[in-house]
C-alpha cells in the first residue's frame, strides 16, 4: 500500500502526518509556525525520518496563502503577498523539494481541507461546496462541479467586504490590505484586537458574539448567492464555539429572505451549514489526498 | 449540418434565432416579454415555422431566473421565485416541450451568455470566468474550471450585499427580497426608481454614475475574491455606457489594494474587466451552444 505525507502549513501552526487516509494516519506532529527556515526545517527533518522508516510516494502541502499556483509562473509554489511578517514570497515548494527527493503537490490550506472533507468527510458525494475556516484569519476553499476551484489564482474569500454598520460597531478593522473586510472585522485576530480578549476566553453572553454571527451570516449569504454551494463547512478556531451554528443558520435564512427557495426549510438549513466531519484533521488529510492525486 | 434553435428568454425581451453559431445566425426575432402565455406563444409559433423550413436538432433556452435546474425536482425547468408579476413558477420547459416535439435544454440567461462567450467570444480558451449583466436586473453566470457552475441551483450573484453608505446615498433600494442588495441599488430598475430618469437618458456628469461605479466595483471585488476569475465580462444595458469600464477597473484595483498581485498591472486589468465580444448576441448564441451540447 502506498504511503503519503501531508503538511498542513498554517499561519499559526504546522501539522505533519503520514498515511493513506483517516484510518491509518500515524506519527502526527504539530509545532508552531515561526520563521520559514525553522518551521520548514522541522517539517523536512520529520519527513526525512518517516521516509527512512517506510518510503513515501509523495507529499502534499496545504499552505496558508495567498499562493502562486500558476505552473507557468516564476514564483510557482510561493506564498506571495501575505501580511505575515517574514513570510512574504517564501518559496514553499522550492524549500521542500530541495531537501526531500519526493514529488510534492501544493494547494491552499482551505482547498486541501475542502478536498479532505470531499474525500472522507461532510462533503462526500457532493459536487459544489465551500469549506470556510474562521480562525486567526478567514479563508475558503471551493469545490465547483467536482473540481477544486483555482481560476486565476485561488479564492481569497475571507477578504470580501460586507455591509458594516459603524454605529453598531466602531471598530476600524484589522486587515492590513482592506481594513474592514470580513477577515478584518470577524477573524480571531480581529476579535482579539477589538476586545483585547482572545475569542476562546470571551464569555458566551459577550456582545462580540452577536456581531460575529451577523458578520458571518452576511458573508455566507453572499457566498451562497455567488457560488450556489450544496453545503458550507465552517471550521477554524472561532467556529469551535458550536453554539454559533444555529444562530448563523437563522440569520442567513433571514438575509436570503426566501429568495433561495431550497433553503426555506430549517431542517435543510441544519444540513447546509455544518462543522467539518474530520475535525481539525481536514487540512492534513486533504494534503494526503492531494499527494495521492499527484501520484496517479 | 445540424441546425439549432436558441431562445433568450429575458425578463424584458425575448430573442429567438436559428443557426449553428455566430456565422450563420438567421431569422432572428425579438419581442417584449409580456405574459408567459403570449410570450411563449410567439416563440413557439416562430420555432414551428422554422422547423417546417428546415428541421431543428434541438433548442436551447436561456431564461431569466431563478430557475429550478435540478432534474430530480418536481419543478425542474420552472422559473421559480421571481418578483416579475405573473411569472413566478412558470413551467418554461413544460410549455415549450408540450408544443414543440424537439429536445430542449434550459439554463439561466447569464450561464448561457457565459457559454456563448466561452465558445465564440471574450472567454475562449479560459477555464474560470464570470459573465455579469447589469440591466433591468443584475445576474451572473460562472464557468468554473471549464464547467458551467450550477451547484445547488445556480448563482444569483446580483443579490449580494455590499457596503452601502446611506450618508452618501439615502436611496432605500429596489429589490423586493433584499431591498438594498447590489441589484436593489445598482440595476437599471434601481437607477430609474432612484433618479426617475432611465439610465440611458442620464447625462454623463450625473452623480448617479459615480455611485454606480462604486457599487459595481465593490461587487466585482467581492466576486474576484470568491471566484478568482481569469476575466469578468460585463454586459447588459447599463454597461453599454462604455466610459464606465475604465472607472470601474481603477476602483476595483483600489479596493483590492494589491492583495491580488496578478492584477496590479493596469494593462492586465484592461484585459480583465471587459465587454462581451458577442455584444447583445451572447445569450442567444449561448442558447444555441446549449442546444448543441444536449444533442451530442
Amino acid at each position: 500500500m502506498k504511503l503519503f505525507g501531508g503538511i498542513e502549513a498554517g499561519g499559526t501552526k504546522f501539522v505533519c502526518s503520514v498515511g493513506s487516509g483517516p484510518y491509518d494516519l500515524s506519527d502526527e506532529i504539530r509545532f508552531p509556525t515561526t520563521t520559514p527556515e525553522e518551521t520548514f526545517g522541522r517539517a523536512i527533518a520529520y519527513f526525512q525520518d518517516q521516509n527512512a522508516k517506510q518510503k513515501l510516494t509523495s507529499i502534499g502541502v496545504a499552505a496558508f496563502g495567498p499562493l502562486d499556483l500558476d505552473i507557468k509562473s516564476a514564483t510557482f509554489g510561493y506564498i506571495t503577498s501575505t501580511p505575515k511578517p517574514g513570510w512574504a514570497f517564501t518559496n514553499v515548494l522550492g524549500i521542500l523539494s530541495d531537501e526531500l527527493n519526493i514529488p510534492i503537490g501544493i494547494d491552499t490550506d482551505v482547498n486541501c481541507a475542502a478536498l479532505g472533507e470531499y474525500e472522507w468527510g461532510a462533503a462526500q458525494g457532493l459536487e459544489t461546496f465551500i469549506y470556510l475556516t474562521i480562525g486567526t484569519g478567514i479563508g475558503g476553499g471551493i469545490v465547483a462541479e467536482g473540481n477544486l476551484l483555482h481560476g486565476a489564482m485561488h479564492p481569497e474569500m475571507g477578504h470580501i467586504r460586507i455591509p458594516y454598520n459603524r454605529e453598531k460597531d466602531a471598530y476600524k478593522g484589522y486587515c492590513p490590505y482592506h481594513q474592514d473586510c470580513f477577515e478584518g472585522i470577524a477573524s480571531g485576530s480581529a476579535i482579539n484586537d477589538r476586545w483585547k480578549i482572545p475569542a476562546e476566553n470571551l464569555p458566551r453572553n459577550h456582545p462580540a458574539w452577536d456581531l460575529e454571527v451577523e458578520y458571518i451570516a452576511l458573508a455566507l449569504a453572499n457566498y451562497i448567492l455567488v457560488v450556489s454551494p450544496q453545503i458550507i463547512i465552517l471550521g477554524g478556531g472561532v467556529m469551535s464555539q458550536r453554539e454559533l451554528f444555529p444562530k448563523i443558520r437563522l440569520r442567513v435564512l433571514e438575509l436570503l429572505n426566501g429568495y433561495i427557495s431550497k433553503l426555506e426549510n430549517k431542517g435543510t438549513l441544519e444540513n447546509f451549514i455544518v462543522p467539518p466531519e474530520l475535525g481539525n484533521k481536514s487540512g492534513v488529510l486533504g494534503a494526503i489526498e492531494l499527494a495521492r492525486r499527484i501520484s496517479l
